[in-house]
């Protein structure tokens, strides 16, 4: 019996998330079906945090727990040959008995890329939210900076949602306009020790509110100490948020 | 009757290319179903090329003779707001009389994108060719600059084409490697006077096969002087390819 760590990268448009559900296509079912082909193992993944649907992965990590014996570069090159196009395995490692990849998490960075302007922006649709108006990047980073630090985050976690505390510590935010190959976007990142159900896209609904001039921007401590969802903004669509990366404490991988 | 000319972009992706075919969902049908929608009016566009299926454009050009009144303005958002979010309008502006775009064209510029390495790279697979092996951009640029200039080009034409010439002229080409918020690609851009069938593609696989060492560097002139489609590489995949602009000379466009 051997711990495994995976490193993934998806493309969460054609998944209804993470998750496994009855009559949907997951990214969870999809890479266990895969592992089951290669070693006729039937086992159960766990995954950093579960991505809702249309939401991507950079670097998702997922572990788990097999009896199979085959090395981890083979197990890796076996699993891209298997699975689909949108869903690739970066590395497989061994990882310390017991790991937990959602227990074992010391924090989290997001990345949410938003197109601005008039025009429909075709290789964005799937990958950002579009707002059909210019909208105030700068106002979006000074406003954003309120949240760095330890907060209670109630006013930004989905009513219903049932998480022990609602105290989460941001150690970096930030908006900034990029242009690239594929145009320009405003990209907004944010790294912290957790997140809540939903905490990332209605951070970002809030603050494009502002960036449109609809909410003052000094307004983000009154939504904090409110603790109160209906103070703060919508919750930004799924398909412009990307899981950047899941930080651990150093392991032993071998 | 006024003659239009639209700046349209467009994911190539899920489209059979440009051409209206008969069963198969094809840029130009799209568009003529959207224009009809919006004038009750039957017209027939043309565009500067067709693009081959999952090819791309950021800026293809279209032509069209109408009899409607609406102004630009409005024809250019009432054509978004109704067509699918994979095709995008930029402009509708007056052209002079006659306006053909294949026929006034002087110039086009094309860019490929290529991703190497051994990992799958999930968020390019409809936007670049995936070598999985690193390959060398300095060879594939070097090599590039002996195409400079006017030369017949039948060595990089789709065989069975049926142009009267296939003398063209490159005045631009070069391959760099990139890194940008969508990770580390291999970028060729290649502008020129016009451009045989397959001719991009056929290119960028000859200079892959340099990049990947299978190719001498120096081949390129020879391969020319040859005037044999056999003696090139092969066309390199679809889903790389992206028109980047199409140049003319100065039109009244009021």
């Amino acid at each position: 019996m051997r711990f495994l760590k995976l490193t993934i990268s998806y493309d969460g448009s054609r998944y209804a998330g993470w998750q496994i559900q009855p009559n949907a296509l997951t990214i969870q079912q999809t890479l266990e079906t895969a592992w089951q082909k290669i070693t006729q193992e039937k086992i159960r993944l766990t995954s950093s945090g579960r991505t809702d649907a249309g939401v991507h992965a950079l670097a998702q990590i997922v572990g788990l727990k097999t009896e199979s014996k085959l090395q981890c570069d083979v197990l890796c090159r076996a699993l891209n040959t298997i699975l689909p196009n949108d869903i690739a395995v970066h590395t497989v490692t061994k990882a310390p008995e017991g790991f937990h990849p959602i227990r074992d998490a010391i924090g989290k960075r997001y990345r949410y890329q938003i197109v601005d302007g008039p025009v429909p922006e075709v290789f964005a649709r799937q990958y950002a939210w579009q707002v059909f108006q210019k909208i105030d990047d700068q106002a979006m980073h000074e406003a954003a900076q309120a949240l760095l630090g330890k907060h209670d985050f109630t006013s930004f976690e989905a009513t219903g949602s049932d998480r022990v505390t609602s105290i989460r510590t941001i150690h970096d935010i930030f908006v900034k306009r990029q242009t690239d190959a594929g145009g320009e976007r405003i990209v907004f990142e944010v790294a912290g020790d957790g997140f809540l159900y939903n905490m990332v896209r209605i951070i970002v609904g809030t603050l494009v509110e502002i960036g449109r001039g609809r909410r003052d921007s000094a307004s983000l401590l009154e939504i904090i100490s409110a603790q109160d969802r209906k103070q703060a903004g919508i919750t930004a669509p799924p398909q412009g948020l990307f899981l950047v990366s899941v930080d651990y404490n150093e392991m032993e991988t071998k």
